[in-house]
């Protein structure tokens, strides 16, 4: 998984009709430190997460876990809201 | 998922029969300003995007979702036409 | 799905036997303008492809669809030969 | 799989259902010297692994066999503790 | 697939249980003309490669075909050893 904050929300109405919905969220990758790291993607959300709150999320195959029995066509989720972490490099 | 913009279409007799009569887009990749970032790619489509619009599409096994029960070798499928989006770094 | 150039073979006599009569063809990738673009890859094909071609090829799991009911492990898959393609920026 | 260390740890109240109970890393990759290599990644754990300790982990479909038959979204599992390795360049 | 060379091996004790008894190499990525290119990987062998050897290799969820009906996590395999190649750019 990976850390980021969400920054954004897309809007599309056409659209395929598993993602019809789904919340979409504009997501900045995140450094341990919480410093911007790389180019933002756009996440199904599975959590509830809001703008500007810290989360992972998930890429690939398993980011549609959270949606079985339903076949979403989504590569990257929100899979969860950070409360706290530590690092010690 | 993935912001972009169709910048072009590809046209190929001789392929895997399971992508026929399937659309190839050539998709340049967008920031969430929408500068480009990165390069294009090929994707199929399942939206009915043209020529200079905003969409997403998404990577990976995920995206032959929109085409089963049919397994289409789509690494990359465009899911949806961009409305609006509303970012605040 | 990516473009590509065909740019050479491999020839391996030693190898997993799902792979036994599948030819391996060194790609090039390419830019929509036909320059070249980043590292080459191995493919399997499925589509006849030549030395010199220009092709499209399909990264993951679904580089193995092709191939079914055999469970082939490629990553990279040829899947068809492009006639024309055409950009706008 | 790919060579790291234990640098950190994740808490997440808020979080998909099959990640419950699941303890999170902040893994930061190495090259076989040892040396950082490239951007951190959080992993589910199997293997025990603790701050400070040198550790392989697999990325994608696969970092989620160690729970099978639980379909849990995780895209980075640390698979084992590395005792020793050796390298000739 | 990715060419590259057997530069190492690691060993394990704790590991994830249906990676007992695989080999693990590390592995340099090599361009057609056979120089170093990126950062090494860890796979799993189904070839018997030995050090320095050229080999191919697989990635992703594909990694794993070798292995079945055994639901490895392994996302990186070495499936061939290379006896010659042919590049013409």
């Amino acid at each position: 998984m990976y850390l980021g904050r969400v920054i954004g929300k897309v809007w599309a109405t056409v659209k395929n009709d598993s993602l019809r919905g789904q919340r979409l969220l504009i997501v900045q990758p995140l450094t341990p430190e919480l410093a911007p790291a790389g180019k933002t993607v756009i996440c199904a959300d599975c959590s509830g997460a809001g703008a500007g709150e810290t989360i992972y999320w998930c890429k690939g195959k398993e980011a549609s876990f959270p949606f079985l029995p339903a076949l979403v066509p989504s590569d990257n989720t929100v899979v969860g809201i950070v409360d706290l972490l530590h690092v010690k490099r």
